[in-house]
């Protein structure tokens, strides 16, 4: 199936620069953890953020009432939003646009005849950013399976917003903090998903160079980094020990990271993931970009102890999400038992990024 | 060049078992940090542990005197030594077993002309072992290359203890403590030095029981851990995702821990490696079996801040080393710039394990 789509552009988001960005929080798979999360969420930051859950509305009433009755949501069918733009509800409630489930939701049960309504909330959060109602999107997780066998062939969030933009390529990059007072640690990742086996050839210059070309850009853009200095992995270990434990290092990414640096990146490396992790080399540096997976992975989550959130970089659009998946079997105990603080940070990050890339763009047209 | 040996085997130490362990340092590559970490290490935990230093002793001396002029050295030739034993020296003074080197040293600046008596003071400690001087060996980093242009093949302290001993596999484990109070992180390699398009085909069933009996053996017998919880990484991106990312978790690993399992070890897994590391996983853990260098020891040097060791199991003695190199550019400053930490942890983790295996020799023998 194509979700390719010409054209993708947004309309600037009217508010004025100093309020609260407007997020569109996709609530993901109803069986598991996400509705929870989001609501307790979008309550918990609504000074900081005007957060809008897009998915079933009745269902996400209950699910309020039983976390915390105090709660307060105000439906809006996708219809009206349409007709009238997104009203303005201040800090009492929390707006939630109807994007209704075809069956009943079971809490800890798939049911793929609810996979076309989660992709829905995609959608609507698309057209949403397109439209100017939403600066950023926040993600809930979602289980692929489900979307699959309702027909629809899907391999991720991050894979379907790619190509609903038209975006070639994207990076994807996880961040959290590893403590109070340190700094963000961010992790990009040149591979993906990929078997271990097929990792090394899966390195190439081009690869690489549009990787870096993209962090540059959204570091820059995004994060507000003037000047964004970048730690770039070897893909063996002690990054090859001069080429007696593999060339890849001498063939591949040094000559990337020289044509990155002639273009004006600040990338640097590359250097053993062993040794670039240790926080004396961290603190000198804004992102780590690893060769694959396992090799960055393992030390975020480590390190920010379940607050980590995932940015997709190299989107027309600013989308943040959850680090962690669905958690069938702690939604099936009922509301209250999941740990929103992933969300709560995917919640501040595009809080900051929305921040930054406004600042961006008043500097830009300056 | 073959270093094997037959019929390795150490006389049990004659002192009584509450006695400071006596530990061999050899002081590593002269032109580097070695010589300074062991003196500092040696004099600062000598109430508990009687550090023996193995190097050159009038070049040990002359780096004391620079580095503190109050710390006492003891000199004593090789031959005193095979003659009348290791004297009592008490707590005043360090011991020296004098391996005299060959050239001048010049701080930084490597000479091949050493080489062979940097192995000289690896052969003296194994050589105390055996004759029941020393309880255990602790390294200090040596510079492979100039043994090698020393014309001796060497691959590294690892290797040849491995060799020497006549043992056929050993398994590299680094350790350390994240934090104050916090319980000690370690991660056990199932392939140490490979490229890394190598480690896939590395991953043998038959390989993965050797390193998981080592594990349990010496988890028991050198850290008094009676009942080892081994946490095995997958080696594939989510642990091969039930076979959609690879099927090396299907087709090897989860055989050979379920073999492992009916043999009386408790290894679990494999689980994802950005999954198990998250602290709430380790609490339940004693150790991590990551299947390469670059899935385990970011993690553990991020954690530890430098300070962490590398142990090296399977051996029939215990040997503890640093978990960094020997730092020409810091040695050529002078002496009192290197930080001896991970030297000092490699001798309390020395202690530690000899405590810990007169336990089990007691606890065997009843």
């Amino acid at each position: 199936m194509q979700h390719g789509q010409e054209g993708f552009s947004r309309t600037p988001v009217a508010a004025p620069q100093a309020a609260r960005p407007t997020l569109a929080l996709t609530v993901g798979e109803p069986a598991g953890i996400g509705p929870e999360i989001s609501i307790r969420a979008a309550w918990a930051l609504r000074e900081q953020a005007n957060c809008v859950l897009v998915g079933d509305a009745a269902f996400l009433a209950l699910t309020a009432s039983l976390i915390d009755p105090t709660i307060r949501l105000a439906a809006l069918s996708i219809q009206a939003l349409r007709n009238g733009g997104l009203p303005h509800f201040g800090k009492e409630r929390i707006a939630v646009i109807d994007v209704p489930l075809a069956a009943h939701v079971v809490p800890g049960v798939l049911d793929a005849e609810n996979g076309r309504a989660v992709l829905a909330t995609l959608d609507l959060a698309l057209e949403g950013i397109q439209a100017g109602w939403f600066d950023a999107i926040v993600t809930a997780p979602l289980q692929k399976s489900t979307i699959n066998q309702a027909g629809v062939a899907f391999s991720g969030h991050t894979e379907y917003l790619a190509e609903k933009t038209g975006t070639p390529r994207v990076v994807m990059m996880l961040a959290g903090q590893p403590g109070a007072g340190q700094p963000c640690l961010r992790v990009a990742l040149a591979t993906t998903h990929l078997p271990l086996r097929a990792v090394p050839d899966a390195i190439t210059r081009e690869g690489l160079a549009q990787v870096l070309d993209i962090l540059q850009a959204d570091l820059r853009g995004k994060f507000g980094i003037a000047h964004p200095r970048i730690l770039v992995a070897g893909l063996n270990p002690h990054a090859g020990e001069n080429g007696y434990l593999g060339r890849e290092e001498i063939e591949v990414i040094a000559p990337s990271l020289a044509a990155a640096r002639a273009r004006g990146i600040d990338a640097r490396g590359p250097y053993p993931a062993d040794t670039l992790f240790q926080p004396k080399y961290l603190q000198d540096a804004d992102c780590v970009l690893a060769m694959y997976h396992d090799q960055g992975l393992p030390v975020l989550k480590h390190a920010t102890f379940g607050r980590g959130i995932n940015v997709t970089l190299g989107l027309p659009l600013i989308r943040t999400s959850v680090d962690h998946g669905t958690a069938l079997d702690l939604a099936a105990q009922g509301p209250g038992l999941a740990d929103c603080g992933s969300m709560e940070e995917a919640v501040r990050a595009a809080v900051g990024m929305v921040a930054a890339s406004r600042t961006e763009s008043v500097q830009g047209s300056n």
